[in-house]
């Protein structure tokens, strides 16, 4: 089958791979959609060592699943950890923590830039009918905006801030925009601003008197370092700082700030996938002004180059 | 009066300063110990651009307070931040975050290395009878010990780790040990470890394999940067992790990490004076063990050379 191979952090369209085999308790899944993520750039650059298959971000019909063949033809999105199960970690619920996990196109498993892709059953999720394929593939980065709300408390009198809004930027807005909020959004680039006037939200090109210093809460979702030095400038003393972003190396960073202004900073990474689907059921997000582009797999490294410029939105693959 | 002076980064024993006079409001107060802290020893190297008299952590008596004379003779501890009560974090109760605020010792206030010194009534705590003032200086501290539990649930249940056994990781453990958690102390120095297990408290000499990547929190109070990456390496994936310390400039932090393992990392300052004295008063914390030496003012210098050596415990001023 074809897929976008990853290894030693060169990227390559492959056509000589065979159709994985769903092991015990797997699925074999016929992908119709994969998204193309921040993540998978910062991996072609080296973000994690891994070789195999990239992608995961999907929605695809399940082809077969040993043993329980109520799945068959079902569509679905997939959960991208696989949890052992038996670690301190699972244990105590943490499955997307497990010790021992794989990661799909991430750590250990073949994603999804593929023609087919396996996943354990416990991992998916079906599409209800009302949902796309062209929503129904944003469920993964979707269900990772909604986790701020499963970390934070937000309420309708907080004045929030999102920096950055690109991919994930857009999501956290979309779902922070429903509880009311007072949201504003730091945009810079003017297609990123479009589409936040599109959705009716709130927008800044710089911080204002109204955003420096004044945040109950700030989402920083840049991708840049620069992204944090702005989230430490804009949240009041004891707010709180949600980091969903992901910087290359270390980062140089004023420590005694936090202390002195007792901020808390929230690390947040994969979220609740039947939420993310509640939502795009009900229509609640609608994530499809996102999709710039829709490429064939077989032109998967062009739509790599693609997503990579700056300002991009969400590039889907089609195989 | 003698008073411990600072100016561009250099202490030096004067004896040639007025006795403070007491603004309205104000009361002024003869001091009877003053304790010296981490934050003095990094002011004297240049941490905050302060001139005026040092220190902030004391135990006085009222001599006179403009308008409120049965504030005399009082025996009183006092918070540290001076608020402006007008702007928006003092409106929303935030007076130790006001924008204006003064820092006793700190940022534009005479501190208590001196013989007197004023502070407003606002700011002052009557000390109960049975706490002595050996105990009474520490309020300050203790507070500001206190203060993790005024920011994070602790449980019964739950594994923590304090960094630190200097003088604010000492309080900071006795504090925890409160809550019946499950407490361990990364403790180095001979001194340390010596007062821990004289308050029953258990400690390790460096991480192992019970609290690699296993503590639900962690306590950072080495005021190293390394206490941060030990803090790191103990936290478990969607741990807490409070920040006590304070680092002399940038520090290279991999903060992706953050987001990886959803670690919360919680800014801490000062905390609630009326707990602290109240756990001095029933006994339930003794600080008393963790002074080294009581210095005369006018051994102020050697006081402060001596608090600076390390594994020093708390070294106190009497006037």
């Amino acid at each position: 089958m074809r897929a976008i191979w990853l290894a030693e952090c060169q990227a390559s369209l492959r056509t000589d791979l065979p159709v994985p085999i769903a092991g015990a308790g797997e699925a074999l899944v016929q992908v119709r959609f994969a998204g193309i993520c921040g993540t998978d750039l910062e991996m072609v650059k080296g973000y994690a060592p891994f070789a195999g298959i990239l992608g995961h971000e999907f929605v695809g019909v399940v082809v077969s699943a040993a043993g329980a063949p109520q799945w068959a033809g079902k569509r679905v999105v997939g959960e991208i950890n696989l949890a052992c199960g038996q670690c301190d970690l699972c244990q105590r619920g943490l499955r997307s923590h497990c010790r021992r996990r794989q990661v799909l196109g991430i750590r250990g498993k073949d994603g999804a830039f593929a023609e087919y892709v396996t996943l354990p059953l416990e991992n998916l999720h079906e599409v209800p009918e009302r949902v796309s394929d062209e929503a129904a593939v944003f469920t993964e980065p979707l269900a990772a905006a909604l986790q701020i709300q499963e970390q934070v408390v937000v309420t309708a009198e907080d004045r929030v801030l999102v920096i950055g809004a690109g991919r994930l930027g857009q999501l956290a807005a979309r779902t922070l925009a429903l509880t009311g909020c007072r949201l504003t959004v730091l945009a810079r680039s003017h297609n990123h601003q479009r589409l936040l006037s599109r959705a009716g939200i709130d927008w800044v090109a710089a911080l204002d008197a109204d955003t420096t210093g004044r945040c109950d809460l700030v989402v920083e979702c840049s991708g840049n370092p620069q992204g944090l030095a702005l989230a430490q400038q804009a949240v009041r003393p004891r707010g709180v700082m949600v980091l969903k972003s992901t910087y290359h190396g270390h980062v140089q960073v004023d420590m005694s700030w936090f202390a002195v202004n007792e901020v808390s900073l929230v690390g947040s990474r994969c979220g609740p996938f039947e939420k993310a689907l509640r939502l795009l059921d009900e229509g609640k997000v609608d994530p499809r002004p996102l999709v710039e582009e829709i490429f064939p797999l077989s032109q998967g490294m062009e739509a790599l180059l693609a997503a990579a410029r700056p300002g991009a939105m969400k590039f889907l693959l089609a195989p």
